[in-house]
């Protein structure tokens, strides 16, 4: 019957049957019970202190609020669709429990607020959940660029071979995108940390509410400047799926090193089983799917972004019922993060490096032009013309499919009388990493120092949760 | 055990669980078990064709299938994760019921063109039934204009009333968005129904196969060319929802005039109760929930596109994991398409129109402003002129708060000697719309052969099914 | 000849002509010249502090990129395609104007840390102007809140009226949405003010450079941690157009209410001629077309966000080339977002409202409902009883074409004997509003507190500029 | 003066100058300049044909028309910001030209549908030119297809080295996806080509205009059906960028293939100089920045179709001045599109391949081992079973370094007693290519059926033309 609407008093048609299972949320927004019930027993002490309900009442709803809490993660409770959404099922099962006092918990609010209350503690929970995730991620990166110190591979750019690197450097320069992605979680997590109960529906309410009190027994921040903006502000969610799709993008860029790595030609990375799967057909195939997968599902959360932008574009004030549709895109995102950023670390711990591939490969592709250039600057050469002379030198050598270190003095001295025997030392593969020691650069003494600086950070990261 | 893993023979270490989950498809891809068996019979066939299979394995294969069908439908099949998707679910399955014969059902075949295969027949069949469901949109949409031939309203560019149409004609409107996306629908499916089976894993299979055989048993109007693009293309799951991205954000144009037309300063429309819902806090609230949770929805069929785009993005030949990403956003997708459109349908058939209202609107605005300039020029005045001076009467009939109606003809000539007392029938609201019978004017004339066309076009369309 | 390209010295054939348009940066990236010329001065600065140069050199360099600057400026310059981008135009002429010295600036320094550095000074410039014209923007809602406390209208959710509310925290709202964009301004400046001169081509730079130095020259607050990361980074600029999306975002939301209230059937807003545009056909309109422009041009800055999240999905490490599309898209987003904040504000200033229309249109609509249930509530009735009660009442007094004010006393107590003449205070719409005064409630206290808190807020926001 | 303005008529006060820069559009859409004149023209001759113009009014206006065609392409046409479009600077100079009459040439029109008529023939000319410049690139794959039939390399899945292909099959498969992109312009074209002329502002005219003339005239091949969705419909652009991402979406993945190919890990690609650029500070360099840029360029015609599915989302009927933005989101992508396919066509043409390399990669990667499978399965076998058994083989080869054709009888029979002498006929990698004959195969004779169906697609789109 019409009677189980919460708001079917004046309706005298029933609700199509299609409809309701086009504007039924109840079978994802579960997902926000735990948020619903602490925001609710937030409510009620809220009201207990302020004199709207008793204590006894309080108290009475509290005793009735965690019973449901029980009740659903025993797996007793019944969910149901005509109770549309996660908010009228737990209220009506708070009422058979307790009787007509259910009702009083709603006093004062609204779906509007008391939804936007719930969504922002879970998206805050999770934006929290991703730091810790990420943190394990820095570390795993961390330790396996501590183990590969020495191990020296070609630096690209434009995918070609231009300077070697330290491995440690390479996979540093992940932890880094993850440290700044933990950094806008974190600020998004301040901006979705705020209280919109005792916004009501949009004009805020009559009762004489302590919205700050909510706000501090719930652990937020801040708490609404403006009922209109509360009940129909979705930032916080979007700001979420923008900084997951950031997290996405740049496993993307690893996903895809760790892939094309996989190729034989390339041979660098030794793929864990556990992480690798095979070929229905052809049985030699190890392939990099979990790599691949994790790639393809960037796509997914840019979509939820493009999602939920989509939806608030050019939606009046206040709340519309458009914005029902901003949980599944952030739910399917979260599940998508967490689960990468798990794996990803797990990958990382079990991947293997093929050190001697790596090395080799700096054999090929002139990886030393850039010191005979510096060389050649180092000894008063303008560098625009060092660098001329060095292709020169490079096309000669080249040519005769030797290195540059292959080149006698003699050679060498055709391109410029600055060269001399030191040259030798300069061009040697095993120093040119050692030689950049500045900030940020690949020498073992700035890695030293870049590790210190990350394990200082997963300290703090680690002190704050 | 790996042993459960198809292609777990040179794998020493188990997946690890959390990869398992990540990495399966079964729960979703269940969606596609009849394409699949479908397209596993068309194979035998095929297969016994060729002489591959003789005609009693095939028969064998072909029953084993059928029974497996008969208990995904009864419910009673037995769906395994650890089977990853749900064609090997299927296949396992047929081995247990027929024996090791069913390991020959997978000869020259692998999950890169069975895969694709399935995945179009999925792919055409619903875009087909979106056919069907905007053919039942648009015979709705041209029978509420049946109904409103004579109904008048403000005719809006800019938001801004600009001259009466008749709401035949604007509904007719959107009939012509909706006639254009089953067009483009069809389209799709012709390019979707290309059969890719007999591409193998990539490169084409060595056995005497029919691929034309095949395509023919399943209705396909086409066979694939080159078997390194059959496995990877995936053009039209991207371009379906394309196409389906465009049905949303006409139906959102819709949505949003039937919200703002709820709205009391308009009063256009009264929504049906069963596709309206209220409020849990303000009694009085008859809100368009469905119109606003379609408008909504729209971005999340963008959202799918934004997923497949990205993902396809730089992928190199041939088939990459990557690729199975592509089934979720379809699925979404088309969910929500044809709950949209079935909706749309549904409440336009119920939907309720304040004709009074309407007209009354009429009188706001200036509506017959274009007739004054129209009739200037129809005396010789150069259209740009007769704008002018047509701007200036209203100008000065908007400071005296009346409509151009209301002036006397002294009041006319003072802004053209060429305004005679014909001028008031040019004025009337009632002639301005029975004036444009041009072809897709808004005259009921042209309304009457726009319709005529749509029941033509809905024949040719049920003619098709 | 390929001479002049700076790295041709090994090519043998010349650049296409079309792949030479296709790959210039030049005609848009001019845009960077002043960031570039800042960051070379600091890069000189810093080279004579570590004896790379001689004092007499940097100021040689100094004040040949002075003349340069001063060149550009008074458009003397000449730009030429074929040096590709600013950064090889500006180094030409400093070497036509200073010699061969010219020639050192580049000493360690690739273009991929210097094409890092000058935008990153870019993006953060335009970021702290964005927060400039924000503020701008707040103050003029404020300003305009500030005369119409006591203007109310109806406020809606679902775009239907719910319950009255003032003006100015309808206004209010807004001015909430784009403090909270400058919030996430200021952030994303933080990120990106972090100097990435010193990574060189992407493994640092074997000078004994300091980096920290040229970052506090430029008003950086951050130096690079890992070369590779700083080389091939976009987040900062990624991030600027999510932040510059969500900008538009709530515009597009307040141009839709500007457009709606526009139309004669609410007639809320009085368009200043100067924010109007008239009709070629149609001489009566007066089109809201900035707010409908600014509305269409959201999807604009959507689109850059799309570009640049798809350019950097799965690109390896270190820079590719790829990245050089990362700046249109950037230029494009930062010219809609600051024309569109200022031209709001000049649009805010100069906008009128409608007082009388706003409040006869909250007789429409049951605004006082909820009033009615509040006050059973008080009574202490449950609060979902109440509404059932009041939902009654209300359906009751439409059927009637009467509001709830208008009912008798015993009409009213039909529904609950829990109403007495009181009830008639209650239902005053006058006093609806201003019952509202809790934080962020639309009562006339709590809006004086919301201007008090945003006077505070622009003026921590001025001092900090 | 507002009196430039054309609808200046009733308005007071000047347009804000920045509002005249936010809102003007001339420095674009002068790009429709000739589809302005060529659509003027047919209306001009139309209404001639009805009556409405004398024969030698119209034979004035279109020399007139002619004369500004003439000054526009010899560029002494002065265009004026303040005239704001293409349209008015026109008409404009077209009444300096000929006097008051060219006043008349606007009857019965708006500018409503005469951008839609100007960007519909500009879009579908595009579309037309977009199938040209594909044909050109399907020839160049063709063509270099048909040098390099012999050629072959490893066939990748999951970026793993699968079976042995032909690069001409490789190479066939980016023909195939250009000949749907083809395909796909061809549908969008016969969409676009429909003229609106006649739907006037929203309503049709009230002229007895013949709007099937007007397309006629112009070559298309369709009438508008209903003047409401005629002046708002943008469905051909958004359909035709959506063609255009698939474009770039293939390029991309093409670009990816060159990019990794031009590694020298991989070194199959032998890049030509005119396609590739160097290094500011690594002389060694030789970058493949044409396909990397190409592989960005992606993103940017995803980022207009993104602009253009924000803007239309939500819209009210009929013309809303959101959709001014409609032209730089297509002007932008068309630009790319058309510059992109036809440097790709060019680049093809360069590019080298590097035989042995590539036969060297298929050493690596047991690439034969499906042919073991299919061998083993052609004897009888299951091939799941088949699939174990050689899973099983290629381990065992893995772990002693050798190949399974450098096992030996006796160390292969271990393994399934059905394998005999005759398997290392079926394990030679030159025959593994060779038996995959059937449509689609990789196969030589394959290869020639898919090359004369190119040459025979080629040969039909060029008699389109």
């Amino acid at each position: 019957m019409a009677e189980t609407k919460m708001w079917g008093g004046r309706f005298a048609a029933r609700t199509a049957g299609s409809v309701e299972e086009y504007t039924a949320s109840e079978h994802y927004d579960r997902a926000l019970h735990a948020e619903d019930i602490r925001g609710s027993i937030a409510h009620a002490h809220m009201m207990a202190g302020c004199g709207v309900l008793t204590d006894a009442e309080a108290a009475a709803i509290v005793a009735g609020l965690e019973q449901v809490r029980e009740e659903i993660e025993n797996g007793s409770f019944q969910w149901k669709r005509e109770l549309e959404d996660v908010h009228m099922n737990i209220e009506a099962r708070l009422t058979e429990i307790i009787g007509p006092l259910g009702g009083k918990l709603h006093t004062g609010r609204s779906r509007n607020d008391q939804v936007a209350l719930d969504f922002r503690l879970h998206v805050t929970r999770r934006l929290n959940e991703w730091r810790g995730l990420l943190a394990h991620l820095v570390e795993s990166l961390q330790r396996k660029a501590d183990e590969h110190r020495a191990t020296i591979l070609p630096g690209c750019t434009h995918m070609q071979p231009a300077q070697p690197v330290s491995l440690a450097h390479h996979l540093l320069a992940y932890a880094c995108m993850f440290m700044r992605d933990s950094d806008r979680a974190a600020d998004c997590a301040r901006r979705s940390a705020v209280s919109p109960l005792g916004a009501a529906a949009l004009a805020g309410t009559t009762y004489p509410f302590n919205p700050a009190a909510v706000a501090e027994e719930l652990g937020m921040g801040g708490v609404f400047a403006n009922s209109m903006d509360a009940v129909s502000d979705r930032d916080f969610v979007i700001e979420a799926v923008f900084t997951g799709s950031m997290v996405m993008a740049h496993l993307s860029r690893l996903c895809e090193e760790i892939i094309i790595w996989s190729n034989p030609a390339f041979g660098f990375v030794k793929l864990p089983d556990a992480f690798a799967t095979g070929s229905s057909i052809m049985p030699q195939k190890k392939n990099p799917d979990v790599a691949e997968l994790m790639r393809g599902k960037t796509g997914r959360v840019y979509g939820s972004l493009t999602t939920l932008m989509t939806l608030i574009k050019g939606l009046p004030l206040a709340y519309n019922r458009d914005m029902q549709e901003d949980k599944e895109p952030f739910f399917d995102a979260d599940r998508t993060v967490r689960a990468s950023v798990a794996i990803m670390a797990d990958m990382m711990d079990a991947l293997g490096f093929d050190v001697e591939r790596m090395r080799a490969a700096c054999a090929r592709g002139f990886l030393n032009a850039t010191e005979l250039a510096d060389y050649l600057a180092s000894k008063g050469m303008p560098f625009r013309e060092a660098h001329h002379v060095t292709g020169a030198a490079v096309g000669f050598a080249e040519r005769q499919g030797r290195g540059l270190e292959d080149l006698t003095i003699d050679e060498l001295r055709q391109f410029s009388e600055l060269i001399d025997e030191d040259v030798y030392e300069a061009l040697a593969y095993e120093t040119a990493v050692a030689r950049r020691e500045t900030t940020g650069g690949t020498g073992p003494g700035s890695v030293s120092r870049q590790i210190d600086a990350i394990r200082a950070w997963l300290d703090a990261e680690r002190a704050e949760h």
